[in-house]
């Protein structure tokens, strides 16, 4: 993606073929700042403080992080360490412990000298394969945009949730891989970004990441989307997700349900754009996924631009008040249009997943 | 209401009967103020600064504007400049124009040296008036909770959105009425408190609310209640209305249609608690009701308490970024499972209000 005129994706290597590169995301929307990791410690520290985020972003993280901690010592002893040092960095991430066990896998058969290159390569490649189902999927999503093309020029409307961008994957993203595509196929698009509280990523991140591609948004609350479309003004939902049931139930950020009830009521169709990868084929259907509570003071506290331009966390509720804070919600498959996957777009049910996932049946 | 043990109604007349006492309710939650108005600027003042909100308190706090702008002179002119100042406060409000010209047509026709006194009564009259009605709703409203009331001993669980509280009348509220005599009667309650974005009016004022009267509640956001409900852990919602049309629909703080569907879809009871004074017998049904759109920095910014204990404004989207910040939404009065009045429940419909109101047939 492009950012003041340059390409960027959220990982890279650096000229020197050994520090990798990131954005980071904690400064944004107010700054845009790039930083270096050196050290496997670097790596585990941009995960758990968050400067990366987002499920394949976690995870091309932590293989580079196992590059970078066998760059001086390529032994078993150390492999172990390194890894078990990622993993530990977000224990939750899915992704995380997927990434540095492929990379294991990959790289201990091997001996000591070919190991670090080895590595490096597996890396680039967990990246590369990010991009390339992420811009597959945006290419079949943008299909179901320009469906809704109107012949008197007027841009589709189309609302998400959260931030399933660019900054959540290596590049393209999910959610708004389809936009960004129909906007590079000049189909005038313009976007109901909601804010998407507790952690506002839809104001912080998916305003930015629409801002800097200079495709027309407006930031809207998390109470507004079923209004709008109420009046018209939604001609459809695209939204990320956490994880996919293999019913075709949706595991996505909190809210995420109370929009895709709107649109049902509303007769606007709603989809959910994933990576197979988010697919979970031993869960039967939504019910049986742990919803995770989150700290409240992510609900007490916001966080923002101070009118010194200084980020500051200011506190919203009286000190007596405590918050309750989960992070995701189920959305049931009775309520999804279709999935837009890697392979195409499905509905959301056994079947439909079995049709473009044949080899899971 | 009982604040630090001692009793407040959000407007009353002062010691030496002519000044009149208010709760600045824009230092709330993180400070409670009240403040002296001695002239009727003052009242003009508190009024337009939102020093106090709500309709039923805008009209209250402009009668007795009325009274303080006619202590020194009575006469005709001094009224109708008395009058007009007050009334362009806030132009859009109802309330606030209704009890302004009830004033006039009570105050004119007396001789001059009977009108101060007259005033100062009426006042007083229109805020007993609020306080009655508003306890009655909460009477019928609290058999909603009962009826709801566990053997096991464990709370009622209700959701509200928004500030629908005493801070929004003179005493008691309107949705919070019956939490408020359910919790009197020892009918053990919890309260789900949406933040209610983008003015907060939840974590700044229902909170608050709720925590003086040390009644049970958590803070969550407004994409919160859909889960909660999915999980069982909501018994009923109730919320106010700021305009009722006569089928029933209800036009309420943006979000409201949201929550509506979400308690349909898990067979919650929604309730909406109004005095019959928001009912416009004039409107056909809700999609006739103009909807504000309110200014976009409501959205951008957010205020609060910062590390250093005074209250800041933080922005929480990129500077280029536009918002679109609509006020209310109109929830169908299909989603709706009674309303809550002075004279009972009834169904939203308008049959249902008619067998309440038989005088609009």
């Amino acid at each position: 993606m492009q950012v003041n005129g340059q390409a960027y994706r959220c990982i890279w290597l650096e000229d020197d073929g050994r520090r990798v590169g990131i954005i980071d995301q904690t400064k944004l929307p107010h700054q845009f700042v790039t930083q270096s990791l050196v050290t496997v410690d670097d790596a585990v520290l941009a995960i758990s403080d968050m400067l990366v985020r987002g499920a394949p972003l976690i995870g091309a993280t932590a293989a580079y992080g196992v590059c970078l901690g066998l760059v001086a010592d390529c032994s078993d002893t150390r492999l172990d360490e390194v890894c078990a040092k990622l993993i530990q960095a977000r224990p939750t991430a899915v992704n995380l412990r997927w990434a540095v066990e492929k990379m294991r896998t990959v790289i201990a058969p091997l001996p000591l000298g070919q190991r670090l290159a080895r590595a490096y390569a597996e890396a680039a490649m967990i990246c590369d394969e990010d991009v390339q189902v992420n811009e597959s999927l945006g290419t079949h999503g943008m299909q179901l945009i320009e469906k809704c093309r109107k012949d008197d020029g007027q841009p589709v409307n189309i609302l998400t949730h959260c931030n399933a961008g660019w900054l959540a994957t290596v590049d393209w993203g999910t959610a708004l891989a389809p936009i960004f595509k129909a906007h590079e196929a000049g189909i005038p698009v313009h976007v109901w970004v909601d804010e998407t509280r507790p952690r506002n990523q839809g104001a912080h991140l998916t305003a930015w990441e629409l801002a800097a591609a200079g495709i027309d948004h407006h930031l809207i609350v998390d109470n507004a989307g079923g209004h709008l479309m109420q009046h018209g003004k939604v001609d459809l939902c695209i939204v990320g997700t956490d994880r996919t049931a293999a019913n075709g139930d949706v595991c996505n950020k909190i809210g995420t349900y109370l929009k895709a009830l709107a649109a049902m009521d509303n007769a606007v169709p709603f989809y959910v754009a994933l990576p197979s990868s988010t697919i979970d084929w031993t869960s039967g259907n939504g019910t049986e996924i742990p919803i995770e509570e989150r700290a409240e003071d992510e609900v007490l506290l916001v966080s923002g631009k101070g009118m010194d331009g200084v980020i500051h966390q200011v506190r919203i509720a009286p000190d007596q008040t405590r918050a309750a804070n989960p992070a995701f919600d189920v959305t049931p498959a009775r309520l999804i249009t279709g999935l837009i996957t890697e392979r195409g777009t499905c509905p959301a049910s056994r079947d439909g997943l079995l049709s473009l996932f044949p080899e899971h049946r």
